[in-house]
């Protein structure tokens, strides 16, 4: 359906569906996501079965059969103790489609229709009786050298993309890609959460960081120079960006001395949680301060309670869909960061979250007045053709269109990407219309306004 | 108006009308509200004046005029103390009418417009000068047989409707139905609050509790005794559900000595404001045990500060409108809960809250998540047309719709629930119309999700 | 474009237009701004420069440019010393129009065009190429006596027009406006803030309010007297309302002799925050003991952050467009004065907030309830077509519109009123529109509720 998502309104679609065809060739910009730089290092690489590649590794999918009742190693999903999981992925997809129903008007549910459809030109419907004809027309296709991730890269008309990666990551994916002499343009961004969130963890990954570095880390501040040096290394290989994570948005500015006497009870195990929790505003600011200095843009994804559910948790790790959104705030949190780099005129601050009740309250008035600010497009749960709208609806009144960071896919799901831009673009041009039509710009201002959401404002957020 | 309340645009109301027209004759299935089991006990009650059916017990009526200055004795609202208040009904009503301006575009204004039209045939509009001619027409007929409660139940075509009773009730009066070999099915909810919230009248209740049970109620372990006790009786008579209401989710597995402790100085009211608070997140963990192993399914109704006006409480008592919302929180209140029962295969814990934020940013991720949720439909001042816009707007492309209750018409206004049930499906016809037409979803699942969300998931929800 | 804004469906755009059309001409009632009198005061006051008019009072529009890396100096903004800025109107007209696009889809880019349009006669796009001839054509008008501020005060057709007046103001400007025999109307608003929230410039205050009241204020007793005999001589001059600001809701009754050690402390300048959070608490609270004497509503502005940016503080000071929302809790923190006011026959209180979250959850429930209350239109960032639908989307099915305080403009740019009500009502029109053609209410119902909304409300609630 050429005019899918669109309005049913007849001048409205019409408008939308031209401010669509305007954008909908525009390359691919993806400055933010989970694919695996592995796709891309090893040319030849190819997918697994259509359970590798659509089911395992999308926890959308599996989390919603898991709420049904449905156990996750029936669905192919590991165990830490590798108890017995279903190994037939035909049996796999077959228990998939048998519940696709529980996908209806969900994006997950479009995601995969469409993917399907635009990717591997399948048009049939999954359902029970469906799900062995569709698994072989994908299983064909995987095959043929047309589905290497590199094929579809140009195919998918991706301009750049960029990875996440750890802090003390030795990035040899990247290296290996660099060196291949591939000409797509895959990037990696600095991602330090688990040098810098003091758990369990903690004290390994320093170790990591002082050996990626080359230098020991002893203290705060051959801490603070390893993550300098490791900024500095991913910038050699193209990273524009770094990436932080956090529960709440909480900033504080710790004096030195007390930096450094948490630090050293972390690194003797000693520390308290309060301790973990103002180091880690401490380090967002310190982050921030970085960023001030060598340009990286700081990413912020705010409020993801990570592993909810223990038994889940401890049967099958982690990123088992079992990540819970909490409330958030910013006016009171990111004040001390604020105070101090706010009005900078060369950091770039993009912030993202998971409580859509700050967008209107907090975020649109912050981005509307701080220089540094940037909204990130709706993550996660709100990654949706109703959440954009809510985002776009909420947003832009007080903060304009230009201090939106544009669209990014934040996937792992990688033959998704083009449908999920496709849902971004199309979302954008239906809200554009009906600005338009009512009368509250003009044709000028809506087809640079869909050029700038589809394109422009990623590209020049992220510097690329 | 046969096409009530859909869009006004043509293909969308055409769409949603032949959704709406495929459920429409659907059976009511009503697993929540608080209708009297004494309208059906006697085969002859009789519902007295127009102003004893719709006004006096329908608070949404009453605090709106209440809102404007009318004083609630003016509307034949009985006082606690017997002061004299206006007893002339024909007054009463008049004077509702000519304020019922203040209920346009309002749910009870459509409530009582469509309850007039759809069940006495009345389609005069409510002012001042229309009064006493609907009055009497609703007089008239109320006085005859096809008026009878168990006429309406056949009439309304009501498949089951359960109620609301105190854990310490009788059931004298779901008894007397049973035995009176009627077969319209009328079943009770066990409800335990006042013997599980500390306060006042806690300690009366638990005597009651323990005449209920037949047992005596000592000790912590003799009350779990008696809890368990009472729902047996009430699965014996048909109950398939508990309800439960707080003011916070808060959930705390208490050590069984805590409790008791706690227990103890309860009895001898020496409890502090915390042990009321600990020990109710205790008991609705405790609940979740009892509910894990009996299977009646758990509703949580969170979020209302009952008797918010001392004023009126002191002169009217409770249920007087005066119940306000306050904010919610569920992903931290409800983990000790769903830590030890979230997976569970049995249990079912159907949830409510008057905090719209909640839906996107916890609900429905929970519930798209943790196999024993399911979010009830919009509860008390979100059961209108907008208020079911917004919540499947919010809850569906995170959880899906088969995470959902379904709908209840949670009310003490007998006659209202056929036109809350259409307004229900009225509400979804038009959702899904829009989703239909815009491509998200086809015909197939449009119908299915149709009758869905009109019949099957509340009664698959409720195990009816 | 006659029919802007309102929807492009034929049927909708077609009632909105005919119920906008029945309410555009009513006279403006402006019960709440910033205007200033003097330009009443004067007969012949002239606005200045374009600039002068439209950039330098306007913080929707620095703030704006300000967040895209425009100094405000740039702007024409004063610096607190003195530092040189911009001080070319010219070049900095063209630096607003050459980032013009920044407005795009935003309420300020709407104010602004439809004002020149409607005001100015100028329908030129703002654009970097069309900067110098609007400069001059609006430069050209503004020197004709048509624009003299009592000239546009008929013009616009407006009724009444409230300024905002500090509590120890001498409203020598409303005096000469009377004594001038004009017969515009235009009355003070008592505004205490300053002498109610204890900060740093409390004790020069008190001494003000003290000099304004002609008594010595040593102590409570005293402080209350004046402020009461304030009231009186600002209802003297036509003051019908009082305004309060405060960053909570919070209230508390103090007893006497806790106001009294306060305020004494608070003279010695030995305050605690605590202190003063409580005092302010506890004076919202004698303010609604005293309105409910005097009959002056009262206006209570929840939720502003002030001054949120340091650096931007210092250098500009206050109102720079760095105040931030932040979320507000009713129904906890009103109780206090609820408890003791909420069933009040003559008190009024009109609520304003910035956390669109409390509007259906809170704000409507207890405005359905209690008396005394009704709610302020959107305030602030939310005085935009979406944040009126969003506001009537939330508040009417719970509280109706009669329970509504109208509309209000609050702002300081003159010319922009006439927009401001336009936009108003042209978005009330259209979600009538909705409401009507679907059925929820009749013609007689929608022409009476545009009616209301445009102008018997704010009438009514602030007694005009």
């Amino acid at each position: 359906m050429r005019n899918r998502y669109f309005s049913s309104q007849p001048d409205t679609q019409r408008a939308a569906a031209e401010l669509y065809a305007s954008a909908k060739d525009l390359p691919l910009v993806c400055p933010h996501g989970h694919v695996d730089p592995r796709l891309f290092a090893d040319p030849d690489y190819q997918f697994g079965s259509p359970v590798d590649l659509l089911i395992i590794p999308d926890h959308y999918i599996f989390r919603m059969l898991y709420s049904q009742g449905i156990a996750l190693g029936r669905l192919g999903i590991p165990t830490l103790d590798s108890a017995p999981i279903e190994s037939d992925h035909r049996v796999i997809w077959q228990l998939v489609c048998d519940h696709w129903h529980l996908f209806r008007a969900t994006p997950t549910g479009i995601w995969i229709r469409d993917a399907l459809a635009d990717v591997f030109g399948i048009t049939l419907k999954l359902n029970s009786a469906n799900a062995m004809t569709i698994y072989d027309q994908i299983a064909a296709q995987l095959a043929s050298p047309a589905f290497r991730p590199r094929a579809l890269y140009e195919r998918f008309n991706i301009e750049v993309l960029a990875t996440t990666d750890a802090a003390t990551d030795s990035l040899q994916q990247h290296i290996a890609i660099r060196e291949s002499g591939w000409d797509g343009r895959i990037i990696p961004t600095f991602r330090p959460d688990a040098v810098v969130n003091i758990d369990a963890d903690w004290r390994d990954n320093i170790e990591r960081l002082g050996e990626a570095a080359g230098r020991t880390v002893h203290d705060y501040a051959s801490y603070i120079q390893a993550l300098e040096d490791r900024r500095a290394f991913f910038q050699s290989l193209g990273a524009t960006a770094t990436d932080h994570a956090a529960l709440s948005a909480y900033t504080e500015a710790l004096p030195a001395h007390s930096a450094e006497t948490i630090f050293q009870r972390a690194l003797k195990g000693a520390e308290s949680s309060d301790d973990a929790r103002r180091f880690t505003g401490h380090m967002l600011l310190e982050m921030a301060r970085m960023s001030s200095e060598d340009g990286l843009v700081m990413q912020l994804h705010i409020g993801s309670w990570r592993n909810h559910n223990p038994a889940v948790y401890a049967r099958h790790g982690r990123d088992m869909g079992a990540d819970m959104p909490t409330s958030s705030e910013f006016t009171r949190n990111l004040k001390p960061l604020l105070d101090r780099f706010g009005n900078h005129g060369k950091l770039r601050l993009a912030l993202f979250n998971l409580d859509e009740t700050t967008l209107s309250r907090e975020l649109a008035p912050l981005a509307g007045h701080y220089p540094i600010l940037r909204l990130g497009p709706p993550w996660w749960f709100y990654d949706s053709w109703l959440g954009i709208m809510r985002f776009l609806d909420a947003v832009v009144e007080t903060a304009g269109i230009y201090n939106l960071a544009g669209f990014n896919d934040d996937t792992r799901a990688y033959p998704s990407i083009p449908t999920r831009h496709d849902v971004w673009r199309r979302a954008c041009a239906q809200w554009l219309a009906e600005q338009l039509l009512r009368g509250f710009i003009d044709d000028e201002d809506a087809y640079d306004m869909m050029r700038a959401l589809a394109y422009d404002l990623a590209k020049e957020t992220y510097s690329l």
